[in-house]
């Protein structure tokens, strides 16, 4: 089965498509431009969104969960994004799991707060590739991505060698 | 031409559509069950709001703004509803506006603080209507379309008497 993998943002939306066997299918960013008006953005990522569900038919979807930072309009400019994330999801019956950054870098690296570098060692690591996914934000598509398949339940067998 | 005044809510989102001359057309709710999954919620506001624009279409719209309450939980669940709401306008290429709770209160009773009683008497007089819309979310729907309405060059003329 397809996860694909949403590091939700308003400027620039990261994503990745992984098989539930840690292997990286392929990556990228839905970006709008700032010069856009907010309607025009929306259309852009929930158009992006049917693409990408259309072109890789994933299974089920993982979201980096949005935690609330003090500047509390780009707190709410992201939460209208996901809100158009979520209804291209649910409109391909694709249900999604949220995790939060330290749930992320909890099950991807082993800890729960990782820095940078020790989270693109860990995602290349998992995925068995040389480079780490550019930019920033399809990495971290790409390592919610994996947290989702470390928690299901045939990833769990694997790693205990069944 | 219409508008349709919007008051964005996540469990009940008020709707009404009303003449730029002031005529009372049409309003009502859409309300989602508590008991539904916000995907689910977010898809019938998203439906809901497809059906109104395509029986009623409307020119323009007007939006009651969000404002932060500290509740941020609840911030962050309209915002995702306000997401697929002006999705669902850019989609008919609808521009709207959006008017804080005391523009309003100010552009329909002449007063910025105006209590509920007071916009209900201010509506029913705007609108000559003897009844107010039911239930509130309709009201303050159909008073942020009378605030857009009197914001129009054509309504401030009316006024003046020309």
């Amino acid at each position: 089965m397809r996860i694909l993998g949403i590091d939700p943002g308003y400027g620039i939306l990261g994503w990745s498509v992984v098989e539930d066997t840690l292997k990286l299918v392929d990556f990228g960013v839905i970006e709008t431009s700032a010069r856009s008006a907010l309607p025009e953005r929306l259309c852009e990522i929930y158009e992006g969104m049917k693409k990408i569900i259309e072109h890789y038919r994933p299974g089920s979807a993982a979201i980096e969960k949005l935690y609330f930072s003090r500047n509390t309009t780009t707190a709410l400019d992201v939460a209208r994004c996901l809100g158009v994330v979520i209804l291209a999801l649910k409109q391909s019956e694709i249900e999604y799991s949220e995790y939060s950054p330290s749930q992320v870098k909890l099950a991807v690296s082993g800890y729960g707060k990782a820095g940078k570098g020790q989270m693109q060692t860990a995602v290349k690591m998992l995925f068995g590739i040389s480079d780490v996914p550019r930019p920033d934000d399809a990495a971290d598509a790409a390592a919610v991505a994996a947290c989702h398949c470390l928690s299901l339940p045939s990833a769990r067998m694997r790693k205990s060698g069944f």
